[in-house]
């Protein structure tokens, strides 16, 4: 569907700051600016948003989960459909997951061996297989412009016996995915498909895993089996550790991360994407994201608050809406709550990464990433009354 | 904060199609056009929709549920916050029933006597009083341009003494609920409080009560008590009995009604307004309303189905979904189905107000009305595969 001529997968690396990097990623579905920040949209929907909105806000990027997928609606069902691009309404960039991570956090009947996964359904019971070479075919079926290669990802802390043998498996695995993307045309079809990065909170093990992949003729490389129960202190020192081994010409995208300052200090590690689910989740419970930090829309004290989340925002949800309001809504049990936050708060997010890009280009990022950092600090709840 | 010497309420009746009328309501917040569909916000919105859409539509009024926003955020909060204009971000008209029919449906440990109702709240089990004066006081402190006068409304069927005592309890009521709207200024600022007109499913009983309101100086009149359980043709036959004994000159509201059918046959019998929760329930159920009859989205025929609701719709939720994708996103318990199929729903309802308008303004309203049941009788259920 797309001229593969034209639009071959490709990164440039723009400007640094430090070793924070602004850069651009072209897929057959469009331009992605980076550090950027790929809303979660799970089973084909960013939750509570629709999707011009999702876009207006500044994503160039959306991620899907291959798990949710394969197993409802089915990949085969959404290729028939045209590919998942066209399913849910999303003509820009797609990345996907392999499916692994999810497979081991919600899948029930685990059986893990060196050929793959064989697990039960969460949503009806039924027996599935996963290995590297299906994980790639999904994602083909589904028409990912950023796919993701299955690996281990074991849960922190873990002892230095079991992360090495995962990262092998996962450096193993990594191999026969990139066999099976390429076997697929993936490259022809200005497709890419990462290699994860593994090694838990093992310095040694780290470098050795983004080494060898490295090695691979992967588009890009993820940082895996981060944010994964350690303090942020252990995960920040890890990505010192990991991105100075990792090629320089290639996007760097570290998994499932996370909170804003997570972003800022991983910006600052030398990261270009993130995802994370924390936005459109937070926003179905009530909290609320803004430049002076987070506001629990179930306290009681906004009940009588007039004040929008944050007048200054250009999103309406943010500037229009009273905290009373909100509040209304969170505790009424409304649908307009969660949409109203889940907006405001990836609204933010992609404010936030406009903010670093705009800060690396300027060669100011460490004033920004300080600056930020005092903004958070501050407390704009009003008093009571 | 509106200026009453500019805008006070007022009816004009503009065309004449049969029974059909085609008019236009002035109130403090806007223009209202009849036939009118009234699209419900029970708790200060109307659920799963942005106001912006809703007024895009051509929604020019919507509903708030007095019981509800007594008891949660309370009608005094509203107040102090700038009323429910300001609350729900809805700068045009607001209509407001009494509380009555909620107070009845919804509340527990309910004891109702000539002065009143006693009752419990469903949400925190507090103790409250709803008497004629409170609704009014209740309704202003919203400020609602439209306001409803308390009422007993009955169950069908009934017997004819249990709907005699109502009919005739409603009839003091309503002098009550006028002199207080009097007391509190409503009029002054361009205010309506309707009056409204019970009797069941006895011809007699319904004249009386017509009568007997028009004789009171409302600013126009609902017809309450019908869509409580009776078979469709009773409803009807009672409408073709009450609004030849309904002032000529004033709006005419009926209460919680309907299906499309319902307001199709109701437009005419002569009624100008109409609310119902149904196209925003049924957005919530997976049900969607189309020209062409109803689509539950829930049927596993939808699921390989790549055409939209409806690809001549002016909604995107209309035209650019595939059924397929709805059919997923309801399976999967997506909010984004409730958001696409409400939206949905009221564009089409919409739709068929602007369109039973128009073909009264025609002298077409007979060709219109064949025209538009046809439709519905055709299916455009795809085959499958």
């Amino acid at each position: 569907m797309t001229d593969q001529k034209q639009k071959p997968f490709s990164f440039r690396l723009l400007k640094t700051d430090g070793m924070a990097r602004r850069g651009e990623i072209r897929t057959p579905h469009g331009i992605v600016r980076t550090p950027a920040f790929m809303p979660v949209g799970t089973q084909a929907t960013v939750k509570a948003m629709y999707p011009d909105q999702v876009r207006a806000l500044g994503s160039d990027v959306v991620l899907g989960n291959t798990y949710h997928l394969m197993l409802r609606p089915s990949a085969e069902r959404i290729a028939r459909l045209g590919g998942l691009h066209k399913f849910m309404n999303w003509p820009h960039t797609i990345l996907t997951d392999s499916g692994g991570f999810q497979v081991m956090s919600l899948a029930q009947l685990r059986k893990l061996d060196e050929n793959g996964v064989t697990f039960q359904s969460h949503v009806d019971g039924r027996r599935y297989e996963m290995t590297p070479e299906r994980s790639v075919e999904i994602q083909q079926l589904l028409g990912s412009d950023i796919q993701m290669q299955l690996d281990e990802c074991i849960a922190l802390p873990a002892s230095p016996e079991d992360t090495e043998r995962a990262m092998r498996l996962s450096l193993r695995w990594a191999e026969r995915s990139r066999r099976k993307f390429e076997e697929m045309g993936g490259p022809g079809r200005g497709q890419a498909l990462y290699g994860i990065v593994q090694g838990g909170a093992e310095p040694d093990l780290r470098i050795q895993s983004a080494t060898a992949l490295g090695e691979m003729p992967f588009e890009g490389y993820s940082v895996g089996g981060l944010a994964v129960g350690e303090p942020q202190d252990v995960m920040l020192r890890m990505l010192e550790i990991t991105t100075p081994a990792m090629p320089v010409d290639k996007p760097r995208y570290l998994m499932g991360v996370g909170t804003p300052e997570d972003i800022l200090e991983s910006v600052a590690r030398g990261i270009d994407q993130f995802d994370c689910v924390m936005p459109t989740r937070a926003g179905r419970h009530g909290l609320a994201y803004t430049r002076f930090g987070k506001v629990n829309l179930k306290n009681a004290r906004h009940a009588d608050d007039p004040r929008p989340l944050d007048e200054a925002s250009a999103c309406e949800a943010a500037n229009r809406y009273s905290r009373a309001y909100l509040h209304h809504l969170v505790k009424a049990g409304e649908g307009l709550a969660a949409m109203l936050l889940t907006w405001n708060n990836l609204a933010y997010y992609q404010s936030l990464m406009q903010g670093i890009r705009d800060a690396i280009e300027a060669g100011t990022f460490e004033e920004f990433r300080a600056r930020t950092r005092e903004d958070w600090a501050r407390s704009d709840i009003a008093p009571i009354g």
